[in-house]
């Protein structure tokens, strides 16, 4: 009940090192979390712009178990481990496209937010009931 | 009249051709141009989020003389061209710090507006007073 | 004869003004060229990580006429206006895709480059035949 | 014995909601980690470009507690938690250096690396005896 995003390494990703650097994953997480919305009505550009709600990180866990390059190619796929009443916990498991290895995986808890004044707010009965459907046990 | 800026180049701003990616002296010229606006009572932040000013770009030119590398230095010379009423053209010359090397120039015409309709306005008095302090001639 | 590319804008590409940060303009025509390259065998990955080529930028224009936002999604028409014995210049125009507004305009002068060396080489033949198809008029 | 390093909110640092994007605090932790290692000779850049060291992160965990905004400038305060044979746990503290509220904390696990190969290595004795003189308890 995974959502799967595709994102290359771009060209301009890397660091000095030559590989993808670290804090990028965190922006393609956010990119799968956006498709991940595409499952509510407006999606996420919706909820943000009219809707005035967002899902602010408050907690992140990160493990990279293998570097990207420019190149490669990572598959996102997004999953839902916890739901509250204002927070859930998002997984995003990346593997490298050309060979399936296992690049990183990040947890993500995020909180819906009013972001006219960016406090909590019970997550909307859409967006639950997306994040329950892509709900998965461990 | 000029004023000077030094900017590192970061661990994460160069490309996989090893070199400091272009659109990044970019982002190096808006921060020379928030340190010029430092000049003004309660800087380019005041403006943005207190008089709901800013100066978008309309026009850009840019010349790349010699790559930079992570651990350069670039050192950021701008300067005023022209001077209009609702626009200006800056200008940042970048020299690498270690040998003087030049390595870019990029002109900027930028246009006051206002941020809340982002329609153009005159230029603020304070504004123009501190341009004009900085204007050179060619 | 030009390439299309379309480029949503995302979620952390706006600015303290609350419109797409000007240098990321520049981000996006990197990525339509990347794509515009997929037209030789290997790609724009190929020529840097396996021929040590590379088209770094040595000039550029940009107009902007029209602000994009969060949600907006740009589309990039990849063009050629010239190409020399060692440099190409590409036109990117963008236009916004809910209503075909002009947002701006890129001219972007690359020099074909050994990487290893940073000097200039003449445009490999597979590529000048791919900017040569997609060659316009004025 | 933790190390300071101070770091503005830029203009483009901001996202759609608002507030500073939480993938940029990672951006600014790497800062603060390359300020870090300003103590060993050559700083980062001499590990990275002459000795093709390089603490790429196998492990980061993040809590927030208040947003930063534009304008924000955010006191980044390095520790060190624990140091291994090949890795160390940095820890970073952000406060807003306006009123002092904690902005976040980031935990960062480090693995040296050879960067030619990205295999890990025994920590170099001076990059050691750095992570030592920082080191804190709890």
């Amino acid at each position: 009940m995974s959502v799967l995003y595709q994102r290359p390494v771009r060209f301009e990703e890397v660091d000095a090192a030559g590989i993808a650097f670290f804090a990028r994953f965190f922006n393609w997480c956010h990119e799968a979390m956006e498709r991940f919305f595409d499952g509510v009505q407006g999606g996420y550009v919706g909820l943000i712009t009219k809707r005035h709600i967002g899902f602010p990180a408050v907690h992140v866990t990160a493990d990279w178990k293998s570097p990207l390059r420019y190149g490669d190619v990572a598959i996102i796929e997004t999953s839902v481990l916890k739901i509250g009443h204002t927070s859930a916990t998002l997984r995003y498991v990346l593997t490298r496209a050309s060979d399936g290895v296992h690049a990183a995986t990040i947890e993500h808890v995020v909180v819906a937010s009013n972001l006219l004044t960016i406090t909590k707010v019970p997550i909307p009965d859409d967006c639950r009931a997306l994040l329950e459907a892509h709900r998965v046990t461990s």
